[in-house]
């Protein structure tokens, strides 16, 4: 919880270190009356509201997680040794997950998003499970990685998106003829734990039969516009599971010649659900964003978590007044509310940006905001 | 989050306190090599999925609450005193919350929810203000109480519910020929920040002017099935602000008689938004149920979590294997997941529950989950 | 069709009779070349578009519906009559319906809706059945009146509003110990025909059992913004399926008092379908609106067909330049895209008009369109 | 209508030519006092309803069209000598439109579809208007036409699918680089009428400044299951203008790799609106179906009409039990509740089958109905 970060004051005794002189906010002084009354009201699991209010209803919000950029040269090496300390069986998945808390067994990459970086061995494959989280990867290298959602076979390349949606049964591996693979996973796991609503299964027989053509979902869900007559689809989440890159890329590519872009994401496409138009998952949302050579953009913030992935190319984001330069497989994040903007920093070539985040949570909810930077011509001051 | 109920061991280099002997699961155990990989892994803001895999991913939730029953003869005192205690420009709002953790300074009732009792004397007033989080109003008792939400004055008399919703500027005072009022608020302000977006501000003027006819929402939007022609409305919350108790309490009468009900809450009727059949607000529902004389509900569990105000009546409720024995004008909850069942005790009268939860996000966000409890015909042993 | 009050010329051998005069428009003269060419493409079943598109494109909507006032004095007395001169079982059902047209055989009140109005005598029942047709019902006199609709019976009272839905198995009779019994259909017949759609079916055992309590659909879904947990519903239509006269008389006084009204049809209140706030059914929509003592409404037109009866005092209407004077039970039409406006005559008594449309087609299919008369401080001329 | 086909009996004095001898239908005898009785009420436009009752409301859809095959090899010539009989100019649009009524005037291809052959030389151009009505093009033949909608140019090349929503100003030329170009048209014109719901404007400056990229829509909708960040869209009908061939193609043969198709349809896709992933406009859907070398369909029927071109190959289909060879451009209606079925001749080659219909109208009023045909083994005895 966000209110988690600031810091308790030492004296337990303390009950006004939240006031405010404004009016409209709390402002009540501790006297021996009112602590004796503070300690009656804790007797009935009770307490008064105005020694916490201005506590739990900030002015803005203010994130417990930080920008942080995990740069692929650090966690390559550390991700591929994994390989030779855990077995897939031992580690249930091998994985490094990445953790936006100085506290060890925080699993927030930021926000109520976790993410990891997960590798595999040709002829490695993990056993089959199912859980209430929604659960999405991100492919960074190696060849013959595979995912099995639901009985069906999905191969995985480098930069492809592809879901492992909330309730399905699914395991990874890797071909034997293969290489070792490594993927971003991406879930809403911290999400679906403060809403305590998580569930996770064991397949019964710990692998799934493959029951349906490899990567059927492209055959049938992948095309432009169009839609299978025969296919029946109730989930409330996309039934294509596989975005390759190469369309996306062309994609971007296309629609940079007809627009203007954003001033702050310049050519940016959602990943959708084909049934619906709308986002892939009920929880978790996907983009993929191109800067177009020298593109500068301007500050903005909104609320939401959003972690990113360099999908191709180089630049900086300033993220909350500091500068953060990436290149290739970088991961990076925004908090909720903190200001950004993103720079391509090469005069010749694009840069695209992958991104998930938890924007279907905010607008089902009601709770996305946005907000341009309005000084200094839409550009953060670097901060000291 | 539900993990922080689990303790810590004391051994900070310990790693391996969350393993399982269950194949699919996480089961390494800590070696000298391994310690020193995840002291490395900690310089680059990561760690191995697998030492904490299976704190943040149970087999099923296990709420951070505890089942609590608040005795308004236990509170009702405290509340009436907090008006010598302090002023309402002093509190903000004087309010009594309810508090499930032990800590002080954590704000929630259940779950995510926040729930407090407010008072306010004749002629008080407090200063209007607007919040990203919606808040709901159930009336206990007095006179001449009142709320202005955008400009629209809305009465509160006993077993009202009555919505502020998200955004809304409101404000609450007593009539100076009124008497001492009480009322529980609910709110999602622990939702909202977890979600990192909570927004606060002051009404520039403190106070709004009444721009339309006292309770006009109900003469537009209150009658069964009725829709008035010349009213646009396109925010995402009900345009009714109060739900009276009479219409509602003779609705339950009327269900009662052709249904025979549920088996575990008898005759609930869901309070809804006339435009949509939907819930009332986009993160929290609410409802009144009608228990018949000699009542005795079964038992279920379902994941979101819940607060109940008796309305009328007595009777008792198993939550978690405890009794719970209520009144009117009680509160108690059920936290995620857990057991409940419900009786009313009286042979010859009907009790009345009202209950808002967080339904609505489990839905939208499809993490929303059912069971009954199938053992011993369907009621829970109780706890020694 | 629209086209088919176009007079036809008498010459069959002229193409040319739809020309206009303006760039845009086909403007093609009959010439021997053409005509020639005119009659070879006939062989194909095919024709030149340029002979009718000024036809089949007007620049705006001509109805093949003129206004019609339906007085009740001159219809009742034959209504009671039909009783004399068939049985329930000859007739199928016994109704006197509204004929738009001029011609025998046509079943048009006007656009394509049908109405009628049907009688019973105590004592009688008609047969079930089924169609794909959507009907209602408008109750104008008589007592122990009943529909029985897919096992529900519902009882009919004065100035209720029923429904029969499309696909439900409905009959209709009168309690042995009632009066005769008289109310006016509404159904979707003629649409339902041009769209090709229309199938018919007797029921097995010709009548229902009654399997559920009487008017449990208002016990269950008559109630202001409450929806009863346990009852599941997937219909396309509205599951409450009596509208009872009172509680939407009382619905418009309490509108009435907080509200302006709207310029042209004062206090009107759609009636609607709880499930979703929106139309009671696919094809026909329905509403009731008060007009105020001295009420003068202002003239606008709009696509689509709507249908009146005077469920409440006295006043006239203006429609396409006549007047037309009403009383309780008069039924009166408004031709798509004919101005009309309403006045109350009385300074002292409110009037009230029962409506059924089908707005819902014309929203659904985007043929919605709406224009106020602006000359004439709002108010049409009277024709000669 | 349908009831127009049905023949009038000579004796315009009897009421009796629908009776029907079946318990719960109309089966009332003329007598001389019931004579006497319809005049009266024919006085005051009104009926009995039991002299029609048996005809309108018809046991089962029984179509005003009948099943037509269009031959092109009949067609073209006759379009392209329009281009020497009429300018665009003189004829707003040349035409050749194909006429399911024996009747000169009449504008329904089947149902209450429109489609006609229109036809363009290299540099010529025909004004822009709007109208309510929906328009779509499949083009034919030739170079170098386009389309303009809203200001956005769009290229027509063989077996494109092009829209011209409802509302939309729109005019189409042929570049004077191209060759005589041959699209067919498709409208809902006659839906519009019946619906008295016809509007059209002549553009006040008789053609539109292209303001767009050629094709922008393409670059920002066309794209597999991706959504540009910053368009915005709020009109009820695909943004998405041109469906081209190739894609379209591919991922037929996509799709007929991982599916057994269906037993009436093989390989079909529905063009979709990118937003929603429903129908392309809200009258008129469509769709591109691939019938696989051998196919041989099974027969049913449902309510809509439908009316198809052959973009690709030969073959046959039986409907209403006639049998009707198709080739490359052939159309071919096939009306409301006609059996039918499609037969691939090729061995080698596949089929390809555009098609369009008032499928949306057909499910947005919930009177799509559907039946397969079990006797013969699913397949339609031929007719005599």
């Amino acid at each position: 919880m966000s209110q988690q970060s600031i810091p308790q004051q030492e004296n337990p005794q303390s009950h006004d270190q939240y006031r405010e002189e404004m009016i409209g906010r709390a402002n009540v002084a501790d006297s021996p009356e009112l602590l004796a009354y503070y300690k009656e009201l804790g007797k009935y699991k009770a307490g008064a509201l105005w020694t916490i209010a201005n506590k739990i209803e900030p002015w803005q919000p203010k994130s417990a997680s930080v920008p942080v950029l995990w740069r692929y040269r650090d966690l390559r090496e550390h991700v591929i040794k994994s390989a030779d300390l855990v077995t897939p069986e031992q580690a249930g998945r091998r994985v490094v997950y990445l953790n936006n808390s100085g506290e060890q067994g925080m699993s927030t990459a930021v926000g109520l998003l976790y993410s990891g970086l997960q590798t595999m061995r040709p002829g490695e494959a993990a056993s089959a499970h199912a859980h209430s989280s929604s659960a999405l990867r991100f492919i960074m290298e190696g060849r013959g990685a595979y995912t099995i959602v639901d009985g069906q076979k999905i191969s995985l390349a480098a930069n492809d998106f592809v879901l492992t949606p909330n309730g399905t049964w699914h395991e990874h591996g890797v071909e034997s003829d293969g290489s070792q693979c490594i993927w971003q996973d991406g879930l809403d796991i911290p999400l679906v734990n403060v809403l305590e609503a998580g569930f996770y299964k064991v397949h019964p027989e710990l692998g799934q039969a493959v029951t349906e053509t490899v990567d059927s979902s492209i055959a049938l869900w992948g095309a432009p516009a169009l839609r299978p007559q025969n296919v029946g689809w109730d989930q409330p989440y996309s039934p294509l599971f596989r975005y390759q890159w190469e369309p996306t890329y062309e994609a971007l590519q296309r629609y940079a010649r007809v627009s203007d872009g954003s001033p702050f994401d310049d050519i940016l496409m959602h990943y959708t659900n084909p049934i619906t138009g709308g986002h892939v998952m009920p929880t978790l949302g996907a983009s993929m964003q191109l800067l177009r050579p020298g593109f500068v953009g301007k500050a903005h913030r909104h609320t939401g978590s959003f972690i990113y992935q360099v999908a191709k190319g180089r630049g900086y984001s300033m993220i909350d007044g500091q500068r953060f330069d990436w290149q290739e497989r970088d991961i990076f994040c925004v908090p909720s509310w903190a200001f950004h903007e993103h720079v391509n920093t090469s005069q010749t070539d694009d840069a695209c940006l992958f991104c998930f985040n938890d924007l279907p949570v905010m607008q089902a909810l009601q709770l996305y905001y946005e907000e341009a930077l309005t000084d200094n011509d839409g550009h953060q001051p670097v901060r000291g």
